[in-house]
């Protein structure tokens, strides 16, 4: 074991140690629930600070109360690598859902530290991802591309407080949002983030390359035949809408089961009147369809509509759709994801490509930046969860590879040059 | 058109208005609710009494609360047939559920009367066969085999006021339920009914022959999967209870469609954590069967249980049942049932054999007595709802089969001779 490997592996520890320090912030003792702009986000940019500035970062938090580390380029011009994920949490989380690449990130600059880059690495804590508060998600990486609006500013939580309002009240000033947006020389945006999923786990690999954040349909279903009484009503006779419903479900399993990389749900069913002697007059159902191709997942929901159309017409119930959102999948930049891929193999890391079926801050920075995004394999698949974990050696070999993303990234013909060098 | 005709169309649309007349006695304004010894059941008690006077009959209450009135035969010891239904209703009611059968018993006494019979005839208005104040169905009818038993008077409604003192509540006497029971003379019982489903109608028939009341089994199916996220978990690591159950559904169903004369219903239906975005873990269901063969029930539970086994194991997920209810099926009396085929047929009146889904008092006189059963066509299939209707011919043409039954039992071989004649 080299001696690079020995303090790598104590970088890793050392990154794991400090996400459960941070976890240790909270709103509610016992366990973590950190929303956006809560007390406990105060006392993390507390923490984080001292971390980025022991790593020679210069450390500002914007308007939007996202907290931002820059470790210095050449010149003040070089061009700039954003390093990010988020620092808020959903209730009762794990420790390592956006926190862990803020810390990864540090690490990373920590490692380069003293090498000559030939750009700059800002560290970014986004301040709002998952969308708990406001029930609007990604309040940091919008704020930072320049789209955190009006509109959005005048949401209110449950208190009825305005995201405006909790800007001031945590002590930040909405007028400098106009600098919360990202240097013009920023050139390439990097996310580490947790896989928040199975896949990686079941391959037996550490890594996953993110290829596109998959995008997503959102519907409602409702079937609506005819109450009748189960005993005296004939088989041929019903309208039975929760038949025609399961008809339907089944029909998208196996839609699903068909399709490469399409995942499609059916996670909510409400059968009226409800009785179990009753024929169900009127059934409501979810469907959440996600594909990294944006054709696919619209044949998908076509198919699935004809089908749902099909098993209410055999039974003479009729059916309503309803769509409650449409997001088109971000394709990751290709460029940066193939350097990401030989980073992994540089660094003997065995990987696959896939797509993230959950959204993440890269797919709101991909609209400004070339952006990339590396997965770490879940233990049990388990995220959004206490029991959410890493392995050290995944959080070891997702640091060398980062590390030597950034090294392929310094000999990259394709990066902008610092014209001020 | 016949005197004779023109008599007993008259006949049955007062039967009609008579059943309207009754639906106004009512616990809640506006709708018919009249349930077990509630105050409007003893204006029923009284308006009834009138019409069975008129009929010449001599009237009582028992000690149940059912109105009985009793058109002699040629001595004091005749044999005894028993025409009956009941009085009460569910909430918010139709007009014919039950009242219609009594009100009917009343009028084949009233065109009788004169006639020489050899036996008499008791019209039974039973108090309670709803089970809805006390959740124990067939009070009425209990009491009049002797099976009121002391479990049974000891149940208590949502007030906490059992049975035994609902009786005495309403002026009745408990220590005269001995006297309830039917008289030792009594050889055979007849119900009139509608059929509160759409059978007939679908087949354009007036009226249609009970064979057996089906036996009945209720259970609840839980499926127990593993709770995912619907955008990072791929559909081959799913562990879904919702998929599993909705293949079920269907199985429930094609095997129902498959095996005449059997209805399967999963009328209810319940997902968790029941979130469009989050795979289903947990599903439990209601599955209610019926048949008029016991055999052919407990085969189609047994099929669909299995069933069930392998839409679950299909999907590592896993299955445990429980059983609510298991009732054998009631036949009707052979010899009986064929007097009434050929009655219907002898008034000319198409019919078909059929079983009864649900429940009704000549399954517990069936119990004591050889029992028949005739249902009327229900207009849309619609009972248990103020909608609930009657065809006026459909009356008539009841009414004439069962003037004709009476008929050719008076001539039949097999009834019990009046010893004392």
């Amino acid at each position: 074991m080299t001696v690079a490997h020995l303090s790598r592996a104590r970088t890793a520890a050392r990154v794991i140690e400090r996400c459960r320090q941070i976890a240790a912030l909270t709103e509610v003792p016992g366990e973590t629930t950190r929303l956006f702009l809560s007390p406990p986000a105060r006392r993390v940019h507390t923490l984080v600070t001292e971390w980025m500035q022991a790593a020679s970062m210069s450390v500002r938090i914007d308007a939007a109360g996202n907290l931002r580390g820059v470790l210095p380029g050449p010149t003040a011009h070089a061009p700039r690598l954003i390093l990010g994920s988020h620092l808020d949490t959903v209730p009762n989380a794990g420790a390592f859902d956006g926190v862990l690449g803020v810390v990864l990130g540090i690490a990373v600059a920590e490692e380069l530290r003293g090498q000559s880059l030939p750009f700059a690495i800002e560290v970014i804590g986004f301040s709002e991802e998952e969308g708990v508060r406001f029930s609007t998600p990604f309040i940091g990486s919008l704020a930072v591309i320049g789209k955190l609006d009006a509109e959005a500013l005048a949401r209110t939580d449950r208190n009825g407080v305005t995201i405006a309002e909790a800007i001031r009240i945590f002590g930040l000033n909405l007028s400098d949002l106009p600098n919360a947006q990202l240097a013009a020389s920023s050139f390439a945006y990097l996310e580490l983030h947790i896989e928040q999923g199975p896949l990686l786990e079941s391959e037996g690999l550490p890594l996953g390359i993110v290829e596109a954040i998959a995008g997503q349909t959102r519907m409602s279903f409702v079937f609506e035949g005819r109450a009748n009484h189960a005993g005296t009503t004939p088989m041929h006779l019903r309208r039975d809408a929760l038949a025609a419903a399961a008809q339907w479900i089944t029909a998208v399993e196996v839609y699903a089961n068909e399709h490469d990389g399409l995942v499609a749900t059916v996670g909510r069913i409400d059968a009226q009147p409800g009785a179990g002697n009753v024929v169900a007059a009127r059934v409501t159902a979810s469907l959440d369809v996600r594909h990294a191709s944006d054709n696919a997942r619209t044949a998908a929901v076509r198919a699935l509509v004809s089908a749902a159309e099909l098993a209410a017409a055999k039974r003479g119930v009729t059916l309503s759709t309803q769509t409650h959102l449409e997001q088109s999948a971000v394709p990751m930049d290709p460029h940066l994801t193939r350097l990401l891929e030989s980073a992994a193999k540089k660094s003997n890391t065995p990987t696959r490509k896939m797509p993230s079926g959950a959204g993440h801050d890269a797919m709101i920075v991909a609209q400004r930046l070339p952006a990339a995004m590396l997965f770490l394999r879940s233990p049990g698949g388990i995220s959004h969860h206490p029991d959410e974990t890493v392995l050290p050696g995944d959080v070891e070999a997702a640091l060398n590879t980062a590390i030597e993303f950034l090294s392929l990234l310094r000999d990259d013909k394709t990066i902008p040059k610092d014209d001020h060098a």
